[in-house]
């Protein structure tokens, strides 16, 4: 969409846009249905007064391209003027319509969106700033690499060997204790809850979670037909996860080290009740433990370290640490479940990276990755203090939090129920953009994901002056 | 699997064996129901003599941890001996059982296996053989690029812009027209598959396919419950499709250049007639075109360049070209199907390898790319010409063939119908992998899809003769 009309053509500006909308449509760009941006936004996006793109909407409405809905924007038609594209185009609108996947949420889609425009404060990513990349780090280490003419080939189902047994090493740091043959290589963690969703689980099987749940705002289990059930965990929960399971088949999702969107960090009695209650009940656990490397201060081990019996389905991934951009990640388990991931790993994109898995075991073998995190959490520990002097000094009075304990987020509680669809366009129109906590719990109208990792200082320092404007205005109304 | 016992341990052999095969069970790495491998096959990999395999199964046997099934083999039994298995372990063979998607075919299972191992003869593998990748070229490559932050940070929903444009560029020599919002960057042709599985086609739908199809080997559409339809393509292509169809949704896959496993390259004609029989039945196409680099001689136009309507989903890829480890293709198509396929990207796995993209990017604008697929072409030509040639002088009397016209594959036909799965493995047994035609077309025991791309020269003479040695023998019979 970055079009605009040429100025020195001989054609009038509302020709052009008439060519140029038609054209789209003709070639199959924008199908049966689809939503026209608003005037004022293709009056931006061309650069031309709104009156021109009036004009032109009205000609082609006029010519039965387009037709209004009252109250709701303007559209392609249906029955198009044009008898070549109404016989012959398939209806894309209705292929989208009924197929299988969910769409992400549409407050997600904005995020995905605007996430990659410029001039955007980044007040909920979950992504280290660029400064926090180690960019030089990597490029140096691409040049320390050697490939073996085999590595650029096709994977094993499992992922690099050399890397499996470095990521052996590694969480063996963290008590856990894996031969190479329990690890399979994922393009990150949500691929890794996508070979669940699909290889181990029947349809309408039960995933357990927190009530405010990251799963909540991805649809890998809901995208193929699994129940989600929200579960308050407590003392009954043995007797509640049974109960509420019936004959079904059932896994429980958790993130015990700082989790996401709430930054929460289990106790080790936390974790043992999930695993034991988890055991009586014979459910599976997946622990999703990709931020754990970013943690303040050392912290139990994870519920994957206690584990005797292969009830523990164990994530990991570098794109919080090293870089997104890798799409590395591991999933650790008992053998029969990791073959069986890894044979539809092959059938879904035939492996990840090869390049990507070099990197990854560059890094973890030579010590170069633990050395990073050293630093990375400094920085990080800084912005945390950074953020939390600013909300100190202004908030109090609208909001409340708890101290960060590592990782990138402040799960932010406002005093007042604000935090809905409007309160996070309000924002984005000045271009701040944050995570609402309705993503992640729908029923939440309270909280927001604050980021400290990715936004510049001064971003913060801004970002958070507006966010706080805008709250103060819900507010006092 | 690698495990053996220790000759110098005060502990025997046989004690030794019980206690790995115990503690496997126990971590639950051999879940209740996994067969075990055979008394030689266990005999040969610990490198002890059968008698000692045998007497360690049986006082596993004894134990309760395992069960011999007549005429079956070995398996770990589900009403174990060791009551906290029992109890707690997650019966891990009943979730992958019922879970959703379809395993690979064991032949599958075992090429993916055995392509890992050394001193096998792959005479079916679709992949470049290792000195025809430009690793050396890659590795300088790395050294030339460096990157923005934000590069390494995750990637927008439809992938790395340069490498958009780049591509834009590359496809236009090729006819095609298109716009950087058109085209979505996928880990490979396989993930486009498995996109448009679950983001277009509504549960049941129709996909239409060649009756030898390389989709018969890989399972995209079958495991999220479309019906796959063989068609002979005709005259009256367009009535049978209107008529196979009924009210269903429906899809025609096509690879119309170098067909996999085939090798057949697709007259104008016979493009147009497919283009004009889906336009009249609205049913979009498919265009699988990721090996037309590969021709030996130019030939006409993709489907795609013919498309007026946005009815061609166009896919390619560089992991037959350049190299598979980057794991990095595309697919281009009307924006409205490419938005919608870029947001089920990002719920799948945020995007792909940053690094992969940059180097791919690289390659196309550079020109790299193209210089090096002259040389390709050229080398792939020098060894078809060298398999041809022994074909020639062997195989004559006992199958037949047609003259490679570009990519990998010989579409080798025995005359008598000998390719079965006990052919597959009796080759196998001599270490000579290949892909027999029946994972292509379960009816078809007449083909073996002969690659000459990935063997040494050596090895394809070697792998031929034992080929005709098993070949033979069968007809003989």
């Amino acid at each position: 969409m970055s079009w605009q009309p040429n100025r020195r053509s001989d054609t009038t500006l509302q020709q052009q846009i008439v060519q140029w909308i038609t054209a789209n449509v003709e070639r199959g760009d924008w199908a049966a249905g689809t939503k026209l941006p608003t005037q004022r936004q293709l009056a931006m996006q061309f650069d031309v007064n709104r009156s021109t793109v009036q004009q032109a909407l009205e000609e082609l409405r006029a010519m039965g391209i387009l037709e209004a809905k009252v109250g709701s924007g303007v559209y392609v038609t249906h029955n198009s003027w044009h008898a070549l594209i109404q016989q012959t185009q398939p209806n894309w609108q209705t292929y989208i319509e009924t197929s299988i996947h969910k769409p992400n949420y549409h407050t997600i889609q904005l995020i995905n969106e605007y996430e990659q425009r410029d001039g955007i404060i980044r007040l909920g990513t979950g992504e280290l700033a660029p400064n926090l990349l180690p960019i030089k780090e990597i490029e140096a280490s691409l040049q320390e690499l050697s490939f073996e003419p085999k590595a650029l080939g096709y994977s094993s189902p499992q992922g690099n060997d050399q890397l499996r047994a470095a990521i052996c090493e590694y969480v063996q740091k963290r008590g856990i204790t894996a031969e190479p043959q329990n690890v399979c290589i994922v393009s990150g963690a949500l691929q890794a809850l996508q070979l669940i969703a699909v290889g181990l689980l029947e349809q309408g099987s039960i995933v357990f979670q927190d009530p405010t749940s990251y799963l909540n705002s991805v649809h890998p289990f809901q995208s193929v037909g699994m129940q989600m059930i929200s579960i308050d965990r407590n003392e009954q929960l043995a007797q509640t996860l049974t109960q509420r399971k019936r004959k079904k088949q059932a896994v429980f999702y958790a993130i015990p080290t700082l989790h996401n969107p709430t930054g929460h960090v289990w106790t080790a009695r936390e974790k043992e009740q999930l695993y034991e209650a988890c055991q009586a009940s014979r459910i599976p656990i997946i622990e999703d433990d990709i931020y754990h490397e970013l943690l303040f201060e050392e912290t139990s081990p994870p519920i994957k370290a206690m584990d005797s019996s292969g009830q523990v389905l164990y994530i990991g991934s570098v794109s919080k640490t090293l870089s997104p951009g890798l799409r590395i990640g591991w999933l650790i388990g008992p053998t029969t479940v990791i073959k069986r991931l890894a044979d539809i790993k092959m059938q879904t994109d035939y492996g990840s990276s090869a390049i990507s898995q070099e990197i990854v075991w560059h890094w973890l073998q030579s010590g170069k990755y633990e050395k990073h995190l050293l630093h990375l959490r400094q920085q990080l520990q800084e912005r945390a203090d950074f953020v939390e002097q600013l909300l100190q000094k202004t908030f109090k009075d609208i909001a409340s939090w708890n101290k960060p304990k590592g990782g990138f987020y402040i799960w932010l509680k406002f005093h007042q129920s604000i935090v809905d669809k409007a309160f996070f366009i309000k924002l984005l129109q000045q271009r701040v953009l944050l995570n609402p906590g309705y993503i992640y719990n729908p029923q939440d109208h309270h909280h927001i994901r604050l980021s400290y990792a990715y936004a510049s200082y001064e971003e913060l320092q801004n970002g958070l002056k507006i966010l706080y404007e805008c709250a103060v205005e819900e507010v006092v109304r």
